[in-house]
């Protein structure tokens, strides 16, 4: 569920939204959305999580990759009837990742992952 | 919820997590990093959501400024316990903001603020 992006730099698109009560259509669109980004060319990968405000992460190999994804027509409906329907407000942010590093204690995450480290403490990668 | 962050460019710092089962501590520390970073030189903000995976991203005035909050004495404890205990895994993620932009339907988001505003269409900020 971490995405698994290449080294920097990319970019990414940081997408913060507070939703309505209006649920109808928009879990089958929002599904939609990510299976449409996922064909996209220069798509790297997307995370998400909502606890009230929600945030959605997108990661892409350049500007121009966005900017299509941006204008792709069946994505344009949906950011319509996002803010005529689901949306409150949001707030979209396009970023250039300079740095990136991580954790994965493969002990605690997924003991099905054949582990050959002599030394089975945390690393990072 | 939204961060009120200014006009680009500034810096995002992306942190994407996966817990473990152990909440000892969890809570009241992430509590008090929200807290402490707030008070550091050069903050702007903070996002969060967790629905299994969790995503909480800090804006910030300068690299210099999530570098040292990064060095912050009571934060590397918290990092160090974080790796021990609460996470299986996380990515961190250091980006230039270039370009952000939003939309509020202040109809739908919050009616107690007042409207001067002749036409209560969609408005974009």
């Amino acid at each position: 569920m971490i995405a698994k992006t290449p080294a920097p730099p990319y970019y990414a698109v940081i997408f913060t939204s507070l939703r309505t009560d209006v649920d109808e259509g928009y879990g089958s669109t929002a599904d939609r959305m990510v299976e449409l980004a996922a064909g996209q060319p220069g798509f790297l990968g997307v995370e998400s999580a909502r606890s009230g405000l929600g945030i959605t992460v997108s990661y892409w190999e350049s500007l121009e990759a966005i900017r299509d994804w941006k204008r792709n027509s069946e994505h344009l409906l949906a950011q319509q009837a996002g803010r005529e329907q689901w949306y409150s407000a949001y707030h979209t942010r396009i970023c250039r990742v300079e740095r990136a590093y991580g954790f994965e204690d493969l002990d605690k995450s997924d003991k099905s992952i054949p582990n050959s480290d002599t030394f089975p403490e945390l690393r990072t990668r």
